[in-house]
C-alpha cells in the first residue's frame, strides 16, 4: 500500500466519522489507545451530566445511580463480550476483580489448589494468583491436569498482542474440570468476545484502553450464570448485600452477579464506561475488528519494508486473525525509540521492558496515514540511533 | 437562639465566604452531606482540569497522574488528619480499604485471632471482619485481652453521631497488645482527628461526604510509619510494587505505605479528593468543628422546644464535644418524616433503618437558618403525621 493508497483507505472507510469524535491533539499520532484510549465528545458529555445531576440532586441522585454499575455492565457485555444481561458488573480494578473472581473460582474447587497461568500474562495477573492459589504452575494448557483449579488466560496478550483461544482454552481447562478466568483488558472494544457461547466462566478488564472510559475508570467482572448463586467472594461490602439499606450486622450477598459489587462505585467513572461502551456500539465490533485487521496488517507490511535492517523485529502474531488491535516491535533500544518518536515525530506509542515498542491502532480514530506515517519515523528514528 | 440570632450568626460567621464555593439547588436546605456532600467550585475545576490533560497529553499525563495517589494522601493527612507525610494513599472504596488494612493487621499479630469491633460499626466494617477474623467479639473496650489482635471501631458513628475517644481506646488496645483500626468516615472533615499524636496504626475513611469528593470517590488508607515495611496487604497489584513498569513476575512490594496500592487508581476522583481537602483546609478544621458544635447545639435546641411532643427523639449525645457534625433523632416513623420533609419543605435529610432520621450540617455550607428552618420543618412534618 502507498501513501496514496493509505489516503484512498481513510476516505472509504466507513468508521471514518467516528474520529470526529475525538477531539486528539492537532500534529500527533497517539498510538497508545491501547493503554490509554482518549476522551471522546459522549464521554465528556456523560461525565458533564452525572456532575450536574450531582449538584442538582445531591444524594437523591443515587436513586437512579445504584443501579449504574449493572446497567453499564449489560450493556459492555452485550455490546463487547457476548454476555447475556446480569452477568457482568462495572465496579472496582480489573486487580481488585481479579482478586474477586480468582478467590471465587477457588472456592468452587476446594479440592484443587493449583491455578495454571500463562508464562506471558500480566504481572498483576501473576500476582493475584500467587497471593491466592496453593501452588502457581505457569504455562499453556498442556500443563492441565487434575490438580489444577483454575486457568487464567489473556485474550490479548499485553506485549505482544497475541490473540488467545478462547474457546479452546476454556473447553481444554472444562475438560480438566478446571475453571477458566479470563484477562480481557487488551482485547474487549479491539477483537470479538463470545463469553456466554464459549462458556467462560469468569472474566474481567479495564475500561481506560479501547473503551476510552479515562484514567482510572472502573473496571468490569463477567461471572457466568450457573455459578452465580453458588459462588462466593471474599470482599463482602454493603454494595453487593441483598439488602442494602437494610444495614444489617450479617452480609447476606445479592442474588446473582451484584454480589461481586463491594464498595461504592465511582459514578462518573462508571457513567464514561457506558458513554465509551455505546460509541464502539455504534461502530460495532465486528467492523472495528475488521478494520484493526486491515490497519495492523498495514504496519506489518510497512515494518517489512522499512525496518528490517534498523534492528526491528514484528513481534506479534503475523496472521491478523492472530493478533488484538496492536502492535509489538522488538528492538534492542526499544525505549529510545519510543522517547524519540515523541520528540522528534510526536508520535506517541509505548514500551514494555525489556525490549518491546508496543503500537496500539484503535480503529475508532486511528487512520491508515497515521500508520503509514508512524512507520516512516520509526524508520527515521531507528536510522538516527543506527547512524548515531 | 431566635431566628433572627441565627441570621445574625450567620451574618458574623468567618466561615460564611465559603458557601459561595457551592452552587446549592435554590430554595433546598441540603442536610445530608454526611452521605454525598455537593460540589465545590474548585472540586468541578479539579475535575476539568483533569480531563483538559486526559486531552490533551494523553497517556503521557501519567507521568504527573502516578504520584497523586500519594500526593492526594499526602494533603489530606496533614490536613484532616493529624498525619505526616507517607502515611496516607488516596486509593480505592472504603471497603477494599478495611479489607487491605484489617487484613494486614492480622497479619501482625499471627498468634491472635479475635477482632473486637463494636455493636453499632458501619455495616461493611462488620462485614469485613467477619470475614477475616478467626473470631468476631462485638463489643467495648471492656472486652479486650490477651486473644485479641484488631480492634476495630468508627471515630463517629454513622447513625449517632457519637464521636469515639480514640486516644483512649487505641491506647487501650495497645495496652492489651492489640492493633488499632478506625473507620474515618463521618469523622474527616467535620472533627479534629490526631492520628499520629494518638499512635493510631491502620485509619480508612472515604471521601464522598465532608469532603466533597463526589459519587464514589476514591478513599483513604492510613498506616502507621512503624508498621509500614513491616506489614503486607493481600491484594498485590502492579501500583503496589516497588518497580511497576519493570512489569516483573515477582511481587516485590513497594516501600511505605505505597505498597497498600493495587490497581490503576481512579485520577479524577483523586483530584477531586485534593481540591475537597484543600477547600476544607483553607476554612480549617477547627474553625469547622467549632462552627459544627454550634449548629448541631442549635439544632438540639429547637428539638427540644419543637419535637417532645411530637415522638422524636434526640439520639445523639448532648454534649458538642462528643458528637460529629450530624444529629440522629429516633422517631417511629422516621422514613416517612424524611420523604415529606423532601417532598413537602424541599429539606433533604436521610434515615437509616429503623426510627433514625439523620441530619448532617456541614459547617463548610450549612447557615443557622438553616438550621433554624429545618427544624421547623421537622415540627410541621411531626404535626402533620401526629394528627394525620
Amino acid at each position: 500500500m502507498s501513501r496514496a493508497a493509505a489516503e484512498a483507505a481513510d476516505a472509504t472507510d466507513e468508521l471514518r466519522s467516528f474520529r470526529d469524535q475525538f477531539e486528539l491533539p492537532a500534529g500527533v499520532i497517539y498510538l497508545d489507545g491501547n493503554s490509554l484510549g482518549p476522551p471522546s465528545a459522549g464521554t465528556l458529555d456523560a461525565l458533564r451530566e452525572i456532575q450536574d445531576e450531582w449538584a442538582s440532586s445531591l444524594v437523591t441522585a443515587w436513586d437512579r445511580w445504584v443501579a449504574l454499575p449493572a446497567e453499564a455492565g449489560d450493556l459492555l457485555g452485550e455490546t463487547l463480550l457476548g454476555a447475556a444481561a446480569d452477568q457482568v458488573v462495572v465496579a472496582d480494578s480489573t486487580t481488585i476483580n481479579l482478586y474477586k473472581a480468582a478467590a471465587a473460582a477457588l472456592g468452587l474447587r476446594p479440592e484443587r489448589s493449583v491455578v495454571l497461568i500463562e508464562a506471558e500474562s500480566f504481572p498483576t495477573d501473576r500476582y493475584i494468583v500467587e497471593q491466592l492459589a496453593g501452588e502457581v504452575r505457569v504455562g499453556s494448557i498442556d500443563a492441565l491436569d487434575e490438580d489444577v483449579a483454575l486457568a487464567v488466560f489473556s485474550a490479548v496478550d499485553y506485549r505482544s498482542a497475541a490473540r488467545a483461544d478462547m474457546e479452546l482454552i476454556t473447553g481444554a481447562a472444562h475438560a480438566a474440570g478446571a475453571l477458566a478466568l479470563w484477562d480481557l483488558s487488551h482485547a474487549a472494544g479491539a477483537v470479538p468476545v463470545h463469553l456466554d457461547e464459549w462458556e467462560v466462566d469468569f472474566a474481567v478488564g479495564c475500561t481506560y484502553k479501547y473503551i476510552n472510559a479515562g484514567p482510572g475508570s472502573p473496571a468490569y467482572l463477567y461471572v457466568r450464570r450457573e455459578l452465580q448463586d453458588v459462588v462466593s467472594q471474599p470482599i463482602p461490602g454493603w454494595f453487593g448485600h441483598v439488602d442494602q439499606f437494610a444495614m444489617e450486622d450479617e452480609y447476606r450477598p445479592a442474588p446473582g452477579v451484584g454480589r461481586f459489587l463491594t464498595g461504592t462505585p465511582n459514578i462518573p467513572g462508571t457513567a464514561a464506561v457506558a458513554a465509551g461502551v455505546r460509541l464502539l456500539g455504534e461502530a460495532g465490533i465486528d467492523r472495528l475488528h475488521q478494520k484493526s485487521k486491515v490497519l495492523t496488517d498495514l504496519a506489518i507490511e510497512r515494518a517489512d519494508a522499512l525496518l528490517p535492517s534498523l534492528g526491528f523485529e514484528v513481534a506479534s502474531p503475523r496472521h491478523a486473525s492472530r493478533r488484538g488491535s496492536h502492535l509489538a516491535l522488538r528492538h534492542p533500544r526499544a525505549d529510545a525509540v519510543c522517547d524519540a518518536l515523541a520528540r522528534d515525530h510526536r508520535v506517541i506509542a509505548d514500551q514494555r521492558p525489556p525490549d518491546i515498542l508496543r503500537l496500539g491502532f484503535a480503529p475508532l480514530y486511528t487512520r491508515f496515514v497515521d500508520v503509514w506515517d508512524a512507520m516512516g519515523a520509526i524508520e527515521s528514528v531507528g536510522r538516527g540511533l543506527a547512524g548515531g
